[in-house]
C-alpha cells in the first residue's frame, strides 16, 4: 500500500478510543497553547492588515476569529486563526523537524467548529490525525526538505490541515486519498520570508488551503493518487532526500505529539536559559531594578553568534538580544509579551540593566545552559546556574506553566473572568458536546 | 538591484506604449485562444464540482466566471476561470519553459475587470506585464525545476497573477515586491497531478493566489524583499540550477509573448500533424467515413510510444490515440472538443476507421512530421505528407485560425451571435473603455 493511501486510511478509520491517554492530554496542552498564542497575536498588525485586504472578499460571516469580533467564512477564518498563532513565534515546535504544526491544523479546526457542530471528543481526535499526518510527511522529508529552505510549517501543515478537517468532513479513503493529493500539491513556504509578515501567513495559508483540499475532495475533485511518494509527488519534488517508511512506521502506535514542546518565553530559544535564571534570581532575591548594579551573564557561544544585541530601541530587537532577556527578568521576573514591546524595551529601568549586563561566551556552557550573577548596590551577589533550561523535550512546561502563558497572552484581549472561563473550558474540551460555547469565550 | 526589485521596478514603471505593437498584437492572440478555452471548458466535471464545493464560501457574486451564469467574488472566479481555461489542456504553452501563463494571469485579471473599471488597453498591458514577468521567472529556473516535477503554470503563473493585478491596483515599487515575495512563497503545483483534475486546479490557483498577494501587498502585508533570488528564495529552493539573469536581462525589450503557441487540436501535441494530414485529405478529396477502406499512418516513433491506443471507449483515451486523431480528420474534417467526447469516441463510423488504421514508426519521420494515406472502396489511394505541422512557434495558427478555435468552443455554450460578438469585442479589447460589455457576452 501506498504511503498516501496507507495515511489516508489511518485518519479515515482511526476511532477516538485508538488515541492513548497520554497522547490525548498532550493534544489538550498544544490546544490550550495554540488558543493562548492566538489571542495573543490577534491585534499584532499583520492580523489587522490582512483583515482589512480580505474581508471584503470573504464569505458568510460565519466563523470566529480568534481574539477578535470579526468573523469571516471558515476558510478566511483559517488564514486569519493561522497568522495570529504564529505571529509572535511563541507557538509550539516539533525539535524533529522544525515544525510548529498545531497552526495549521488547529486553525481549521477552531474555523470548521463554528459553522458545523462537533464535540470536543472529535475535535481533539481530528487534531491528532491533523498533527500527526502533518508531522510524518514533515519528518520523511527532514532534514534536506528543511535545510534547502522551505518552512516546515507552511509546506508540511497542509497536510495537516486537510487531514484534519478531511476526518470531521467524513471522508471516504479515496477521497482523503484526493485531500492529501490536493494538500500535497499545494505545499508551500520559504524560509526567505523569515522576519516579514510571510512567515506568520504561512501557517494560515496552509490552513486555509488543507481545508479547501478537504472540501473539494469531499465533492469530487479528483488529485494524483500518490500526492506523497509519486515519482513527481511531495517528497520527490520538495527534498532532495527523503524516507518514506516515516510516513507509515508504527502508524496509531508512535505520536510525535508526544516530542512536541512550548516555549516558556517569546523571543529566540538560545535566550531562554539565561531568562530562567535570571527570573529565578528575582523571584529567589526579591531584586528591583533599581538595586541591580552589574550583570554577567556566561551562555554557549552561539547565543552570541544568534543574541548579540545590546542597544536597540524595538520589542522585534529584544527578541534577538541576550541581554533584554536577562534584563527583564532580572527586573520584572517575566518574560512575556508585554515584556517584547517596543515600550519595554525602550523603559529606562529595562534599558539601564540591559545596556550594563556583560555577556562572556563560554565553550562548556551548552545551549540548554546559563549563568547569570548579578551584583546589587548593597554589595550583595548571586549567581544561578540553569542545568536544563525549561520548554525543550527533557524539561517540558507543567500544564500550570502552560496556563500562565495562557494567561498572560489571554489577558491582552479578554477580561480576566473570560480568560478563566475559557481556559477551563479548553482544558474540559474533551467533554464538550459542541464547540460553540468555547469560542463564544474566544472572543473579546 | 536585485531580480525581484528589478522585476517589480519595471511592472510598476512600464506604460501601455512601451510595449512594442506585435507583441500588443500578440497579447490579443492569447486573450482570444484563452477566452475560447475558458468557454470550452467551464461546463466540465472540475468546473461543476469546484463551483460545488467552494460556492457556500464565496464572498459577494460580484464576478463573472467565464462561460458560467453563476458569479463569486474576484478571488475564487479568479480559480474557476483557470481551471475552466486548462481543463482541456488545449490552451496556450510557450515551449521554452512548457509553461501555459496565460491562464493564472487572464483569469486573475477577467476576474478583476468585473468589480474595477478598467479599459481595454490597461487591461492587456497588465497582462502582457503579467505573462512576461511568470515566463522570465519560469525562465530562470527552467529545466530543472520542471524536470524534477514542478508544473510551471502552477509555480510560475502566480508571479503572473500578482504582477498583473498588482499593476492594476497601482502597486508602488515596495508593494510590488511584497507581491512578488507573497506570490513566491506560495508558488506550488506538482506534475504528479497530471491525469487528475489537480492539473486544472494550478492555473486557477495560481491566479487566486497571485491576486490575493497582490491584495495583501497593497495593504501593507510585508513579505521577504527577496523573493525570487533569495538565499532561501523561489530559484534556490525550487531548482536545483537556476540562471537568475532570464529575469532582467532585456527586460521590456525580449517579449516571450512572441514564442507563444496555441494548440489546434485538444489532444497530445504529437497527434497534431497526423491529424493535420487527415483533415486535409477530407477536404480535399471530400471523404465520407462509409467510404474508407482502409487507412496507414506513418509517424515519429515517440507518436507510438506515447498514443497508441487503439481500442477506446472514452473521450480522453482518444486524446493518447493517434488512431482517433486519424479517424475523426479523415471522418469529419475536424478535430475538435466534440470530437473528444466519449459519444464520439463510440461513434460506429468513427470506430470503424479508427480500428481499421495501421501506424508504422518510422525514424525519418520527425515529431512536427506525419505521412498519412487512405483507400477508398472505389479503389483510390490518396496520401497527404505534412511537413511541419500547425501550431508550433515556426508554423503559428494564424488569426482565422484562432478565431474557428474560438468559435468551436464558445459555440458550446454561448448561441452563435453571441458568439460572434464575443469574438468581435476580443479581438479590439484594447478600444474599450470597460471590460463589462465583454465580460456579459461571455456568460450564457
Amino acid at each position: 500500500m501506498s504511503e498516501t493511501h496507507a495515511l489516508a486510511s489511518y485518519v479515515v478509520n482511526s476511532r477516538p478510543e485508538d488515541i492513548p491517554a497520554d497522547v490525548w492530554h498532550e493534544a489538550k496542552r498544544a490546544l490550550v497553547n495554540y488558543v493562548g498564542c492566538a489571542l495573543g497575536g490577534s491585534h499584532e498588525p499583520a492580523v489587522d492588515i490582512a483583515l482589512r485586504a480580505l474581508t471584503p472578499y470573504a464569505g458568510a460571516a460565519s466563523s470566529v476569529v480568534l481574539g477578535r469580533t470579526e468573523r469571516l467564512d471558515p476558510l478566511f477564518a483559517s488564514l486569519m486563526n493561522g497568522i495570529s498563532a504564529h505571529v509572535h513565534d511563541y507557538d509550539d515546535t516539533t525539535p524533529k523537524n522544525y515544525g510548529h504544526l498545531t497552526a495549521p491544523a488547529a486553525s481549521a479546526l477552531f474555523a470548521y467548529a463554528s459553522v458545523h457542530p462537533v464535540s470536543g471528543r472529535d475535535f481533539i481526535h481530528a487534531f491528532v490525525l491533523g498533527f500527526e499526518a502533518s508531522s510524518r510527511v514533515a519528518n520523511a522529508v527532514y532534514p534536506a526538505h528543511y535545510d534547502v529552505g522551505w518552512h516546515m510549517t507552511g509546506t508540511a501543515g497542509v497536510f495537516g490541515a486537510a487531514a484534519s478537517i478531511g476526518k470531521l468532513l467524513g471522508l471516504d479513503v479515496p477521497q482523503m486519498v484526493w485531500a492529501l493529493g490536493l494538500a500535497a500539491t499545494q505545499a508551500a513556504g520559504l524560509r526567505e520570508m523569515f522576519g516579514s509578515m510571510g512567515k506568520p501567513f504561512h501557517p494560515g495559508r496552509s490552513a486555509q488551503n488543507g481545508y479547501t483540499a478537504a472540501l473539494l475532495a469531499q465533492a469530487g475533485f479528483s488529485a494524483g493518487v500518490h500526492g506523497i511518494e509519486g515519482p513527481r509527488g511531495f517528497a520527490a519534488v520538495l527534498a532532495a532526500a527523503s524516507d518514506l517508511s516515516k510516513v507509515t512506521t508504527r502508524l496509531g502506535e508512535d505520536f510525535d505529539l508526544r516530542a512536541n514542546t512550548y516555549k516558556p518565553f517569546p523571543c529566540g530559544i538560545v535566550n531562554h536559559p539565561t531568562i530562567e535564571a535570571a527570573i529565578h534570581l528575582h523571584d529567589t532575591h526579591g531584586i528591583e531594578g533599581a538595586d541591580i548594579a552589574a550583570v554577567t551573564l556566561r551562555v554557549a557561544p552561539l547565543v552570541l553568534d544568534l543574541c548579540n544585541k545590546q542597544h536597540i530601541s524595538t520589542g522585534l530587537e529584544g527578541r534577538f538580544s541576550v541581554y533584554h532577556g536577562a534584563a527583564v527578568g532580572l527586573v520584572r521576573g517575566k518574560a512575556r509579551l508585554q515584556e517584547y514591546t517596543d515600550a519595554t524595551v525602550n523603559d529606562p529601568v529595562i534599558r539601564r540593566v540591559r545596556e550594563m549586563a556583560v555577556a562572556e561566551a563560554d565553550t562548556s556552557v551548552t545551549e540548554d545552559q546559563a549563568r547569570v550573577r548579578v551584583t546589587l548596590r548593597n554589595g550583595e551577589t548571586h549567581e544561578h546556574f540553569v542545568v536544563q533550561s525549561i520548554g525543550n523535550v527533557h524539561r517540558p512546561l507543567s500544564d500550570r506553566q502552560l496556563d500562565q502563558k495562557f494567561r498572560d497572552q489571554a489577558i491582552l484581549v479578554l477580561p480576566e473572568t473570560q480568560v478563566e472561563a475559557l481556559l477551563e473550558q479548553c482544558w474540559r474540551m474533551d467533554t464538550l458536546d459542541s464547540l460553540t460555547p468555547l469560542l463564544d469565550a474566544a472572543v473579546p
